[in-house]
């Protein structure tokens, strides 16, 4: 059955790979700060790199070969193919030029702390597999909720808790499962989900995921600023109730992904409780900001009729992406709709319940140790430092909408929610198309679109980690040269409809 | 609003924090190889640690500062505390006496490649946001399935691809609600789960999230040798069918955790043909070993007619977890299932149809460029090695296996499956689970336990990335020590039922 390779029982430990061990701690020593100049360097391109890649679909894979190499090859081989076919393929998240989507923000300490976790390469799927991976993550979630002023019902220590998932989908995911689970406990008719016109995709996706039929996702209209009407929200769980059916999940948008609106948490969550329903926040992308104290209110109020609160770290916070923070006011339902423990996950202690197991709060059984890149961020840049870029951000995104809404050609959409605005040509949804295809195009900026107030709006969302005010005014400045090309609006007039 | 850091105008780009900017390259390549030459030193001492952490409940919880440093700290700082309080809370996953549960080994090039996608922060939730991302991943996982001899409807090209999710657990979820999805458009009735009574526990846990009820849920005994029994299934779903239920859903395993059973997979697909159910093949552990061609046959026969198929590279093949490669016959079932594209994440090369927008097959909507640690170390160790680090640890578990058969006290319980055994005293469950006790309390090794045949096994499963030969003779040395303590007896039967 063996072709080469058996081991001499002279030299058992000799790994026979003709690449080496798989690990070899001088190898890597050269290695790795090769790979860490790499990456300074790559850093220090980017405001030279074009942030939207231009590459045709196919045009990468088709330099790639079609099959592995049977034999080891150098890291200068891939570091070679890496610079020149991949990273021209890429859209530069990094880039100081990168305003669209929200961004995903790194940072030195956050990539350390990627590494870190890559290179422990440890696995925290329960308590007893790395007690500390499971203590840290603890402890720098509750950090993060102190910070950001949310209520003790999330502490670890009560009956709730804190733990980082990947993103935010995957967590209203677990909540919505718990919520449907406690609901059937309880009660039967069929299980029925609320939220904004505007939440994000993700309420859908999830709602899809667990089962829940289309007919069961109210999507509840927005104001004119884009929040959910709590007055619609009660007729609609009233309406409900009475004709038997459970109103079971309700989720509140602090930050929605067109505009940035903030749903009124409060309000919505009395009514939640008024019909026994499970309250989850959505402040993926606004969340974060509630770390300076003068955005707290708007960001966190409410949060104490909350089931469940989550933020993305790594969208604004310069924690690399992936890092949701989920906090939830009873573990113990989301333990119990999500834990299925055969035989060989049981432990001694975990059967206790004197630790937590973080598998049972999550979909996958795996864990990576994500608490290492937020517990560096929060360390080695501290509180002080983050509060203010947010400040900052907040106020050049400010300085930005002024000078758009002075412009006579441009409308503000809506106006800066934080670090977010939307605005267009008052030439029409087409000329806007085609000026944000333009500026786009030309490279030094990408910015993305979305629907708001039925209007094709282009969206600004600042912060990028190495986006300066330069860089905020830099955008102006190219998309206002576009819209000033005369050629602009005969061709936003001839572009194929449906284009974007 | 502001406090202070109000940007000047005649230093605009000036980040304020005290720290400094959040990415420096100066500091970040002195920072990093600091970190570099932490983790090769973290690796080089592993043999002199002890594998499983003996720490108390809430014992590195309480060495932690309850609150976040307003200020910076050092790296210098952080890597000290990391060292002092949660290295040894740690079990190391990597120490080459770690033989519990599956690995999750790592490598240098694996390493290097998540730091590289760290450094990178770009984010492949659609083919724009960076098409090399995307298409890197489809081309490395079709180098993958090309090792494996996996048949060519996996292939991207055709109906069919490729993709990397985090976890064989999130992987089956997909494909579950994709099923699932599909028999509703086709059928009415309640849609049943099939698998294995040994099967993973993510079967039960998709099920759940995917809003199955547990009666929906059928597990179906196994042989002596714990492989599904075909005849069984047939039963099952013809009776099933029969009564107006719709069979959905059928799991083979390749591979069970509790032994690593290999279930009949060609007669598994045949049956659920007939029935008209998704077939997915949970090869999470043991479908890397396909790249060894003579043991190809047992783990890939059948997959022709599978309309799933999942194995992770981050268990025994040295990639980083997390990589959980799965590939789908119909990419279009699986994307009309998950797609749930508002606005603000429509393209128009997305709208075409031309490209993979990945965020469509799996859960969240955000996505880590995971193709990069697949691709480096596909490149630089290469297939042949990958197979021989296989063939021997096949061959020092057979060894093992052979050495415990022939003490008299023990008996093995499964035979070696791949490089995995399982095997008990034959003083019973008491006993064994004392010894299994003892061996992981001493440090040097790490096993756990599973039930194998209504018995309490210890399971020995070799894989990691150090671990040689001396390291798996040297853990039977240890058991067997240990088991001819004369106390062991006495202390197993003193021992209060249910602990373990």
């Amino acid at each position: 059955m063996r072709e080469s390779g058996e081991p001499e029982s002279g030299e058992p430990d000799r790994w026979p790979g003709a690449g080496g061990p798989p690990f070899d701690p001088e190898r890597f020593r050269r290695e790795g700060r090769v790979v860490i100049d790499w990456i300074a360097d790559y850093w220090a391109s980017l405001p030279a790199q074009r942030v939207l890649s231009d590459v045709e679909p196919g045009e990468i894979a088709a330099r790639l070969p079609a099959a592995a190499p049977e034999t080891p090859e150098s890291l200068a081989a891939v570091l070679g193919d890496l610079e020149r076919i991949i990273v021209p393929g890429l859209t530069h998240w990094q880039h100081p030029g990168f305003f669209a989507y929200f961004p995903a923000n790194a940072s030195g300490p956050s990539i350390l702390g990627e590494l870190l976790s890559a290179g422990l390469g440890i696995q925290g799927m329960l308590w007893t597999t790395s007690p500390a991976a499971t203590e840290l993550e603890g402890i720098v979630v509750d950090w993060l909720r102190q910070l950001l002023g949310l209520p003790d019902r999330f502490r670890l220590g009560g009956d709730g808790g804190g733990m980082i998932q990947d993103s935010a989908s995957s967590g209203l995911l677990c909540c919505l499962v718990a919520a449907r689970e406690r609901a059937a406990a309880s009660g039967t008719g069929p299980c029925l989900v609320y939220a904004s016109a505007d939440a994000h995709s993700s309420v859908v996706k999830g709602a899809k995921i667990a089962g829940f039929p289309p007919a069961a996702i109210r999507r509840i209209d927005t104001d004119s600023a884009g929040r959910l009407r709590p007055d619609l929200l009660e007729a609609a769980m009233r309406d409900d109730a009475a004709a038997g059916r459970v109103p079971c999940f309700v989720v509140a948008t602090v930050g929605t992904t067109a505009r940035g609106a903030i749903d009124p948490v409060a309000a919505i969550g009395t009514i939640a409780r008024r019909y026994g329903a499970w309250l989850h926040v959505d402040a993926a992308w606004a969340g974060t900001a509630a770390i300076c104290s003068e955005l707290r209110p708007m960001i966190v109020d409410g949060a104490e009729l909350a089931d469940s609160w989550g933020t993305n770290p790594h969208k604004s916070m310069l924690v690399n992406f992936d890092c949701h923070c989920l906090w939830i006011a009873s573990r113990q339902t989301l333990a119990t709709a999500l834990t299925t423990k055969p035989d060989y996950l049981r432990t001694a202690v975990g059967d206790t319940g004197a630790v937590v197991d973080y598998s049972d709060w999550q979909v996958p059984l795996g864990r990576r140790f994500r608490a290492l890149k937020l517990w560096m961020v929060l360390r080695m840049i501290g509180a002080e430092a983050l509060r203010q870029r947010v400040r900052d951000q907040v106020a050049w995104t400010a300085e930005f909408a002024d000078i758009v809404a002075a412009d006579p050609a441009f409308e503000i959409l809506s106006p800066p929610s934080l670090a977010l605005v939307t605005f267009a040509l008052r030439a029409g949804d087409e000329a806007t198309t085609e000026l944000l295809a333009r500026v786009n195009r030309a490279g030094s900026v990408f910015l993305s679109h979305a629907r708001v107030g039925g209007r094709h709006a282009i969206r600004l969302a600042v912060g990028g980690t190495l986006t300066s005010r330069a860089d905020v005014l830099g955008a102006w400045g190219v998309i206002a040269a576009a819209a000033a090309d005369p050629v602009l609006m005969s061709k936003a007039r001839g572009r194929p409809a449906g284009e974007r």
